[in-house]
């Protein structure tokens, strides 16, 4: 099975670009395991590491791209998560400022105006036996999903602290071990980006970071040939899943209301659904689920299809 | 037991206000059996039937209120669901403007200003075996929820369209039988209204309908004496949760933050949590509810308690 | 010509209901004078005097009803604002936590979160000679408007800390003299409540309090009978301006796009512009004026009427 | 003087990315003129012209980058703007989705989801004699401003359709002949982009498209070495204005509350002013320009200081 390791990879992405080199190439149907940095690009490995933003001045950091043979715009990437494992038996979290995200610089200035002196509460939480060890007393479960994952943009290069309809930080705990992700294609080759992996994570990701470690991921990559999607889907065993982001112009209420627009118009074109059938269905059994709180995902039940 | 019947009720209310008689008295701990129209103010009773709105030009009719002894300004309301169950046999859904839910007349002129017609909908699901039978081939368990629910604010009178910190049109499908609700006293008697109740109900309540039933709802009624919520709070069997609504100035992002503050003051003052650790562990291991667009609980495990 | 005097007042409001007894009654066409209290309940008199919410738990009193004879259901109310002067030579300010304005509950719940510390800055500010002495240095002109004015709702009783389509608390400092602000009408006689009046205020009002002063507001009050609005106009020598607020399911960019449809569809319906081509024109010649946080005028210059 | 003509410029750009290769290299100081495109990728030059999207498959049209001789990261460069003239003598618009601006894919969506039928509404505007020529009647004054003006960010290459910390499309009048757009510098040599300049322009932009025209704009360029900006303001004779705009995470509310955040604190660093001080003196004297949808302006008037 091929394997994309950081070694391999060397310099980490901390943009989903068009630009970049292929650190690998796979082909439809293929199997790859890929190896990922934790968000704190690998900074925070005790607790009393702290980030060094004059070594790295960037968080989230990527592997990829993967170019995947036969993939051009306008057709549709699969990713079916197979696997994933912790590389040093451990994860770490801390406070970020991330609770109020505002974006670039928005967060820093609300910190400066008010003079704010919040614990950054470093831990490091040991993985084992499906278990994260969050302090003595307190086990979670291992559940572990990918935080950011995405396809290259046409033209632009999106920050990897970002969603949008490339996928991106999503932080979705449901693009996880089971579930297949679907994401456009936007260029040749695909260009798939991954990173941000979580052992666990909550809805809405409120302090900014989960459980990050570094991971090995296994993928299977495939292709839908000639059928677009604009904006990421999932499918799990119970859910079909339409994902939107929020951004300019388009606060979260917006997001939701694109994310089941999105679910709709899909329930409607390939399962044969009336729209205003699905529209009223949806009221009934839909579930939404907040990824971080700028990704959300509208979640249909596959047992109405 | 006493029950409260719609022939009892006699005219029903539209907006929760302090200043309605009421229409029973309880004594915390006890049990009452309530009555409520559905929320189309009992117009909808087959699919050829329209709203008039000149007859009854408000939907969401409340029964009550419901006048319980010994509540001051400063406690809290304990309403504990035993049981929710449909008067008719048959609940009612249809689209309303409320997809794009942009409050008194906003709604109305998105679809005058873009000429929009958008079918209507009509659907009559009957009830029974503990199902609700959606059309032909879709049959959808039947879990009840009271769609809105709340205590008088202390001067004003919120329209029973509307959430906020008294409660109100909240629509979460976690105000269901097994879980309890807690909610302000911001009068003498507390004054709880409760309607529109759900056979049904998705996250998001998208096309602003849910199966919508006349139902009878088993309530205990109780008391926490000298100590003030300022949002509703909802206990069930595996999750604690803090409820918070968008509102002027509170988009649903703001809604979200509140939620979760409220959250983890309430997991540091009565479970013993270090506020940060809290902040910590919501991040890992919370969930977030949206009801309707404008509602969300932020939800602790109790298994970490 | 009649005047209404806080003595004359008594008992101020602090929700606009429509329960309310008249303190005024005047004809359509007739000028009264109204006396209003400032918005700190009239507790900020020295820079050593701190509001005592104990005696007066809320803010933003209102000096009303007025009731306008002839006044139905149906009608649009005209408040013609002829003077405005402060009744006891000086105003206030203070820092309030509206910076954050997130609705009752909500900016508390931010400060004790994050432990926030913000100078209250409170300020006396004299008025004299067209002109506000905001401190040693800095002298402001005197631009008197109306902070919070509205019509009783149908069956609500909204808080004068709220703006809605009724009017209320939209600080907008296009409701000042020489302007003519018309409200809808939902009960019969309108019922006028005013209060919260500024020497002077920047759009936004971003720390939650402009100039506050009492004082006493000269207006001629008519009716357009059997026209409807369904949100707050305001007319003045070069503009005419749609008001809209945001709300529960509606965020400040709702709010916008609501204004802009409200102005378009006036334009079309009283001007004759063409629905598209008004849109097109108020692409390139509409201002929008930012109130509070939460309301906006959308503004389109006469000279193109 | 310098010129990048649209001829020496050829190959457009529709992100913003610091990978590209200057087209024209400046001093500091130096005065140049750069000819751009119009919005429409130049499609549109009478009124049965339509957008060839296969063609051209995106919007807005960046002339640059223009490289500063000596501009580092952490440097601010200046644009003053001298002069802006129509190159064809006419400008264009049409009602675009934006009205809706839902970003990448969400306005599309919302056409497909409830079946739009919008009018193009395509118009050409004669300019002449600082007049441009709405339609017969109606005639505008010519006050020509840069819609899309911005610095190449480090890592990112950003869309044209988007505003950010680097500018971009702010779409606000007050980029304008006289003023001062301050931008920060994220890479060697600044990577200065302009284009989507308008003949004139309303706030809010709500159609979409302003009076789009290709133009010849006189600018001269300089730096503030060793200062460093977070995101743009501007300076006219009469306002200091900080820019912010909405983005992931961060609704309108919040960018009004980042750019005000912004003034105050540039008020306090380099006026003198001490902070609470700034925020009570805007709270009464600050204006908000909104540009699009999506980018604030918190102006505070120079006579204050």
């Amino acid at each position: 099975m091929k394997r994309l390791t950081l070694a391999q990879q060397g310099r980490l992405h901390y943009a989903l670009s068009p630009l970049n080199e292929p650190k690998l190439i796979v082909k439809p149907g293929e199997t790859v395991i890929v190896e990922t940095e934790d968000a704190f690009s690998g900074q925070i490995k005790s607790e009393k590491d702290r980030r060094n933003m004059k070594a790295i001045p960037f968080s989230n950091p990527q592997t990829g791209p993967i170019r995947v043979e036969g993939a051009e715009k306008g057709d549709t990437l699969i990713v079916d998560i197979k696997d994933i494992r912790p590389l040093t038996g451990q994860g770490a979290t801390r406070i970020s400022s991330w609770w109020w995200y505002l974006g670039p610089d928005g967060s820093a200035t609300l910190s400066q105006f008010l003079n704010l002196e919040i614990p950054h509460g470093t831990r490091i939480c040991p993985i084992k036996d499906n278990k994260v060890y969050f302090d003595d007393g307190i086990v979670l479960p291992y559940e572990p999903m990918i935080g950011t994952i995405g396809t290259a943009p046409e033209i632009e290069a999106i920050s990897s602290y970002l969603p949008g309809p490339h996928g991106g930080n999503m932080d979705l705990p449901d693009v996880c071990v089971g579930n297949k992700l679907y994401l456009p294609v936007h260029v040749t080759g695909a260009l798939l980006y991954l990173g941000d992996v979580h052992a666990t994570q909550g809805d809405g990701e409120v302090c900014g970071t989960a459980i990050e470690m570094p991971a090995e991921t296994t993928l299977t990559v495939d292709l839908v040939k000639g059928k677009a999607i604009n904006w990421p889907r999932i499918e799990s065993p119970d859910y079909l899943m339409a994902v939107a982001t929020s951004g300019s112009g388009r606060p979260l209420e917006e997001a939701v209301r694109i994310a089941f627009m999105k679910l709709i118009l899909w329930l409607e074109k390939e399962y044969g659904f009336d729209r205003w059938d699905a529209y009223q269905l949806c009221t009934q059994v839909a579930k939404v689920r907040l990824g971080n709180l700028w990704t959300v995902a509208a979640k249909f039940p596959r047992k109405y299809l």
